[in-house]
Parts: C-alpha cells; sequence; structure tokens
C-alpha cells in the first residue's frame, strides 16, 4: 500500500487543488467511502464516510467565496503524506494548518487530520 | 486529557531542546512507558516502549556530533500537537521533518511519528 513520493505529492495536489477549483462532492469523492476526517484536530469531532465528508465540505464552501489553495512543505512517508499548506478564503483571511493523510492502494485519502487553531488564521 | 495550546508547545520544546542538549535517556523519559515512535514514517519499523526509544535516541547521538533544534511551525490539537522543526547534525546536515506527536495528561509523548526523506535533507 506504500506509494512513492511522487505519487503521494500528486494525491495532496489533486486535493489541493480541487479544494480551491471543485465542488463538495468532487473532493468527497477523492476520499474512501469509509474514511475518516478530523479539521480542526482536538474538535472533538470525527467526519466518518464519504457523505458526511461532502457535509464538512458543502460547510466549507457555503458562503460561495472563493478559494485558494498553496503547497508549502510536502513530506511523504508510506501510504501517508504530511504537509503544511496555505488556504485563502475569499482574499480576506488565510490558514495556514499541517495535515496528515493516509491513502489506500488506489491513491484515495483514507483518513485526514488537520492540525491548526485561530492563532493559525491571519486577516488579509 | 486535553491540553491547552501553550502546555502542548512547551512540551515540543522541552522534547525539542532534550534532543539538542540531553542524553538518549534524558530523550527517552520524555517519552510514555508504552509509547510507539516511527521515524521516519514509511520505514516499515516502530519502536514500541521507552527502552528501544532510548536505542532509537542513542543511533541518533552515537556519534557524539553536537545537534542543535529550532521550532518553525507549531500548531497544537486536543491531546496532540503537529510541528515542522529543522535540526542540525554535527553543523554539516540539516533536516527539516513534520512531526506528530501525541500525548498523556501528565505530558509524557505517547506516540511520535516523523515525516522526512533524504530530499529533506541539506548539506551544510
Amino acid at each position: 500500500m506504500s506509494h512513492d513520493a511522487a505519487a503521494l505529492e500528486s494525491f495532496v495536489k489533486r486535493y489541493l487543488d480541487t479544494v480551491a477549483g471543485g465542488s463538495a462532492a468532487e473532493v468527497a469523492a477523492l476520499y474512501a467511502d469509509d474514511a475518516t476526517l478530523e479539521d480542526p484536530v482536538g474538535s472533538g469531532e470525527v467526519h466518518i464516510g464519504r457523505q458526511a465528508i461532502e457535509g464538512f465540505y458543502k460547510n466549507l464552501t457555503a458562503a460561495g467565496a472563493e478559494i485558494t489553495t498553496e503547497l508549502l512543505k510536502f513530506r511523504p512517508g508510506g501510504h501517508e503524506a504530511a504537509f503544511l499548506f496555505a488556504i485563502v478564503v475569499g482574499g480576506a483571511m488565510r490558514i495556514e494548518p499541517i495535515e496528515i493523510m493516509t491513502f489506500d492502494a488506489e491513491g484515495k485519502i483514507t483518513s485526514m487530520k488537520a492540525y491548526w487553531t485561530a492563532a493559525d488564521i491571519t486577516q488579509l
């Protein structure tokens, strides 16, 4: 189930591009059926399954604000990746989370954990 | 078992300071008895228990080279932390891993996963 570094980076870039330019359904389609999502870690809420995950991304895009993303640091390992990225919402708010993702043999995301707090938000 | 952001950051800084200035036994003492360590993620080797973990840090410090560390990005969440840091070994080699740590109620490290590859090493 291991992937090489280039493949893992392509999965992460596809994810960030889809978050920026795609619908909630398109982002959710990158996840495995039984995937889990915790964002932010420590919130006490884990979204389980693609339907719940699509609901999470619907909330993110509900306001209709333009979203841009940028990969800042990328660290692959086995079937996992850790990365620091920037997400800018509506040109007004920039957040820099660290995320951990695991992938199945087909490159679908099996788990995502996002580490960030209000202290990591910059008003632009 | 949740810790506030300042406490989590103090645990991580204590760890990085001890890696830089302490013995393998002192670093291992920051871990819980039954902690796990995977460094790098994808190596297929997970060190389980404080004794195995001390062995891992002994290998790191065996050459007697001076080690310095610097916390670059820190993201807390619940009883976990994600961080990007730099480690310089013998003034000759700089690595910038992303690590994920979990902590117990006393602030002992219960798991550590380090994400980096040869591509993240800079010869100085």
